[in-house]
């Protein structure tokens, strides 16, 4: 089996499935006070300096959460109402429409239930956001509550400069949240650095397990809690911690940073391959998102395992399909819950037809990927396009 | 080492660590298309049934959530946003005070944050409420958005009928959500027959793993989501499965539920050993909740694991600390995050003075509890009291 699905979730790494897997026969509320409790909380907090350490923040500023939605909405929704809450004038917010959906359709739902209005950024055909596209949104910043632009584009690979756009965001006074899901591990991400305020992150894209991600959060940024109860992570996050998730999460987090520059080199030279062998077999094959060798704020400007084409007269969920059947597993974009086939909203974002946002492909690179897998889809991707678009053309 | 302290969290059941385990190892996205993520939401699937079955749900009705916080938040703000947004006069929300804080303090929120109205109920001294107290409480329930008692309570053990309250509730009209996080696994649970519309239920109390629990949810039960994105759950709760997670959370439902009865006799006896021994020991010690054989709709009036005593003129963290530094693990009521030591809201709510509230101390037993654990507690707890009544008498 080819698995180039390493942005919808990537394997373990087997250092954090071995820690994880220790915890997990361990027992320990790390709320309760006798031996247990503390021994389950002596090793929440190790993780969390370990967390901290690898990200460039301080233990303080990390905040377990389920993973990356919940961190999306925490600090989308958080930050807003927090912000709101201390000024009613502040009811606007200002996001690219090129997001996750956890963080598209938190804004949404404000806009309904909260009596939000929101400004869409202009996304760069290339799927980025400029400083001067956020500083025209943001105007004087006094009606803003929040801004929110990723990382990194899970679909197209668009990088954007992060130290760049917080600089402008505060520079009227407003708070920066970044879904950095897909940056860490694949980016150098320095939260204390880039001046972001709030920065999502998940364990199961880097190699930890599912259900398990963190929110950073600057001390000062105030955060309106989404889940009440026994006030856990600074009263912003209330839940049991799940120590043996957050041990996972920790040791994958480390080992995905520490291995960052050479996994990085390794997925780009077999992600280049990709790309140069698919549109040399399929020579209309056009790439979605930034040049291969872009260049953004020193680093690079695209995902290392980031290739998303499109196909002309080729859909997109037909080729999926096919390449399946051939034990290739790949996807059109972000993992559709619904099995509903719909254009690309990142794609549209970034300016491209319906059409060739239809006829997409995501190849995603991870830590297990080997010229092999890039062999793999070499092999069978022209008869797999030409026969998808014999099937389109019926 | 004598853990007394399963309603915190019991250590994970062989049978649900190693399925889970098995599971982190493989790879998939229940949201993706390919052969991996179909066989990933094959096994997510699964375990809905096998949860839902062990139940008395039927699948579509199970949503999972990150655990009972997530759960009991969900279902109170979910089901007063929905309900007010279909009827604006609906701002009331009817609830126990004796409720773990998941529930109270999202009550709490949703009064200070949008603009609901709360009518607490009123409690027995044995902590159960009773179906004339929540009629009472509802009226015509024409103003109420939602009713919310817990199945059976965490600190003190006492179980309610929910099938008669959820009578009551439905007779005017609005629906009910119980907290069984303790009762599933200790008292026979069935969503369907109990006929409330939302049941929160979480992992880790019944052997499975923390960080993964579910919320029943009626087909008919509008809810609005905490957690915006991807449209997983109903389109009620996004975010990406927890796949290995889940896994371990089924087998963990599904054998505490087989085992219910044999488990629960063991505990029973244990326990009622323990309490008669403890107040033997030290004759003034008052037992908290309901009596031992009491009975409720036909079923144990008390949680079987449960048993929570006062101890005049002792503070309850001098005896958690003294019993700790002998190998006895407990607690004083919920494992309270902040390690300030309050009287327990459960048991002033049941009209007990602060000063018993503050001399508690509740020993939970569960799937590990031996004799061995109730004759430690014995061989200690008199002097233990001894000289914690001395420290306080200084």
């Amino acid at each position: 089996m080819t698995y180039l699905d390493h942005a919808a979730t990537t394997p373990m790494l087997p250092s954090a499935l071995a820690a994880m897997t220790e915890q997990l026969a361990r027992v320990g509320n790390a709320s309760s006070l006798h031996a247990s409790g503390r021994e389950a909380r002596r090793v929440a907090e190790q993780s969390r300096e370990q967390l901290a350490a690898a990200l460039g923040a301080r233990p303080s500023e990390v905040l377990f959460t389920g993973g990356g939605t919940e961190g999306d909405n925490l600090a989308v929704k958080g930050l807003y109402w927090a912000r709101r809450a201390a000024d009613q004038g502040r009811r606007r917010i200002v996001a690219s429409p090129a997001e996750h959906h956890a963080v598209l359709d938190s804004v949404e739902w404000l806009e309904k239930h909260d009596d939000a209005e929101v400004t869409w950024l202009r996304v760069e055909p290339d799927g980025r956001i400029t400083p001067d596209a956020l500083a025209e949104a943001l105007g004087d910043g006094r009606d803003v509550a929040v801004a929110s632009v990723m990382w990194a584009n899970n679909e197209i690979g668009a990088v954007s400069d992060l130290a760049a756009l917080a600089e402008v965001a505060h520079a009227v006074g407003v708070p920066l949240h970044t879904d950095a899901v897909q940056a860490i591990g694949q980016l150098p991400v320095d939260f204390g650095a880039s001046g972001v305020d709030a920065l999502t992150m998940t364990g199961h894209k880097l190699g930890g397990p599912m259900g398990a991600g963190a929110l950073l959060l600057r001390r000062d940024a105030e955060c309106t809690p989404l889940l009440h109860g026994g006030g856990q992570e600074r009263d912003v996050r209330s839940g049991t911690l799940d120590v043996a998730a957050i041990v996972g999460l920790a040791a994958a987090t480390r080992s995905a940073v520490d291995e960052r520059g050479e996994r990085a080199a390794r997925l780009t030279a077999l992600r280049d391959r990709l790309v140069a062998g698919v549109v040399d077999r399929v020579p209309d094959a056009q790439l979605n998102g930034p040049a291969l060798d872009d260049v953004v704020a020193g680093g690079p400007g695209r995902l290392p395992g980031n290739a998303h084409l499109s196909f002309p007269g080729a859909e997109g969920d037909a080729l999926l399909m096919l390449l399946d059947a051939r034990g290739i597993e790949c996807s059109t974009g972000s993992a559709c819950s619904a099995g509903v086939a719909r254009p690309s909203h990142v794609l549209l974002a970034a300016g491209a037809d319906p059409s060739r946002a239809r006829s997409s492909l995501r190849f995603s690179l991870g830590h297990t990927s080997t010229d092999a897998d890039v062999d793999a889809v070499l092999d069978v991707i022209a008869p797999v396009v030409e026969r998808a678009r014999r099937a389109g053309a019926r």
